[in-house]
């Protein structure tokens, strides 16, 4: 198993569900400033929204690749704190991963060919009494300053487990159209799904209906006209429906959850 | 004095109310970056609410302890900017302070045992001609960069002096009740009291009352069924209410200052 | 050329519109990060009013000075990104500035003398398929990384060009009255003008007037009673109205682009 390991870079990127107006995240790189003076802290982001595990599973899949080879990746979106739920230690990808083990980790990273799989034992790694609501203080930061300054090798956080299955939902097919949602809506009002560039460009759609309407595909927000709707593939690899020089959202009316379907070309139907 | 010193651990920690929509915050880090480029600078929180300094003495109390031994702790919540209030500079259980002289600093720091207490003279320390509206970027980052490089020692920042009472209020006992109060309110709509663990437990409760109903007091959000409220301690050591997958701060309408009340048990009514 | 650049501090700045909920922002830095481990790495704001060219380049301007020598300052306000505009490196002053030429870096930077002004050429730089939506991470990140370590010579980013004119609007005299307007609003509600210092000090007058009343000019907040408006200079050298101990923009319900009014001294009207 170790060959395979990467060498841990010494940074910890953190993306959480905390918000930055209380100190949580604060607390938890006092923590890790505390184990390794020389740990390197990346926010990711701490705006997902509280208790939404799927937008930290889409977020994290489509960033991790951004960051050093052998960073640790701290997830915490965690609405079942204190319970006794799992929390998972991964090396996947070059990459480590640490998560509650509640759908959050995606499947291209758990069920990566090679990926090792492991449930953190708390008891072994000294963390047997941690504060019932704030594990990403007592528990997440404390592992991932170890991991990440090779004090402790993540063959022994505890033992080889099983993920669960990541919450994300995949398109579905139904007749004649492609049905996938919008999974996240960012600054901008940009209405961002978890259609994938392959699966769209394979449509030969030339636009998406949401919300009772049709939105052409363009190629870039510079393509629409000022105050127009649009479609694109961004800069994630998914589809996403923007208003040039706008919201999209707020001219819409939508946000996460809504149905975003795909005509079927033609060719693709018969 | 100086024996009993904490040595600087060059972690610089910012608690202010200046939220992250403007560069103040930045500018801070751009001065103590010019003037140590060691210097590691980690935010505790800057979305405490505008000129709430009794939220930032809640939060600052209960987070140093969790940064390294010799870390400079600058908080600036200073509605009287501008005006002749002191600037202290504290040394205390191993950790050193600076703050504005408005009751923001805990009596558990100002007046720990072996706690030194300091005025900064600017014109000693060639700051006296800072801007009438920053001095977080004008006089607080300045003197934190040269205490935590140690270009700096405290002694020498001005006079001893003793700092003003805090603004924290502690509970009172009222005949057969513990009166205590919602000091803050984080992101997920807990509500945050001043009702300590020792006062909690000491008092043999089942429930809480806050906003004329009873709360039950729990060990861990997973012990309330999802929707219902339920207090407990958390992980600060202060009784905080809660909703189990919600908002207490929506569910409740309450917020901050909201008087919570805990009913002494009969064996210590007797 | 190259004698008159300043040697790279290795610190990178990050000035945008991005917000801090979604992880664009955390991107770039893994961005930066890969490119170089001991890149120091500082935001500015992300902040800006979604595509405020104008906010941007006012805070920019009245920012880089306070960071060291030699930093990389980056920022992305950018609503026509995917489109033909031009991404401009500059140097002057003794900083680097990375941004779209469209009007967001000031006059004083572009035009200072001594700068020198490129266009990036991203096939030259090797960036020349960077996706549709994000040049943050694709372009501006990677360039930064590489300017900020040495790594590239700001010569070598492509041809030397004369940048677009600031968005910047400068006060106007019209009779006896200098008239500037509001640029930004601050978290405390202070409503920050670009009515600079020297002007409103010749100018000699005792209040200004926006929202049809008049505010007075004081010195500093703590000259206004509790709950009163007052106009000062603050510590970005502009006028600015707020109200002591409470917001401005809320009391009188004005904000961005709300025009102020400075009457002429009658000395100065003769």
């Amino acid at each position: 198993v170790t060959t395979s390991l990467p060498a841990p870079s010494r940074v910890i990127t953190l993306l959480t569900d905390f918000g930055l107006d209380d100190p949580f995240v604060g607390l938890m790189k006092g923590v890790i400033a505390s184990l390794d003076a020389n740990a390197r802290v990346i926010d990711t982001s701490h705006g997902i929204q509280p208790q939404a595990v799927a937008e930290a599973a889409f977020w994290l899949e489509r960033s991790y690749a951004y960051f050093p080879a052998g960073s640790v990746h701290v997830a915490v979106v965690d609405p079942t704190v204190g319970s006794a739920r799992r929390i998972l230690a991964v090396a996947a990808h070059g990459h480590y991963f640490l998560a509650p083990d509640n759908g959050l980790l995606a499947e291209s990273i758990v069920r990566a060919p090679g990926a090792h799989v492991f449930e953190l034992d708390l008891g072994r790694l000294g963390l047997d009494n941690p504060s019932a609501t704030f594990h990403g203080r007592d528990v997440f930061a404390p592992v991932a300053a170890r991991l990440a300054s090779g004090a402790l090798h993540i063959t022994a956080v505890g033992p080889a487990v099983q993920a669960a299955p990541c919450v994300l939902r995949a398109p579905t097919r139904d007749g004649q159209t492609l049905r996938g949602e919008v999974v996240t809506v960012d600054r901008f009002g940009n209405l961002i799904t978890n259609l994938e560039r392959a699966l769209v460009e394979s449509s030969q759609a030339r636009h998406v209906e949401l919300g009772g309407r049709d939105v052409p595909l363009c190629r870039t927000y510079a393509d629409a006209a000022p105050g127009e709707l649009l479609a694109l593939i961004n800069a994630f690899q998914v589809l996403e429906v923007a208003q040039r020089d706008g919201s999209a959202e707020q001219r819409l009316g939508l946000g996460r959850r809504t149905p975003v379907r795909l005509p079927l070309s033609s060719v693709l139907r018969a």
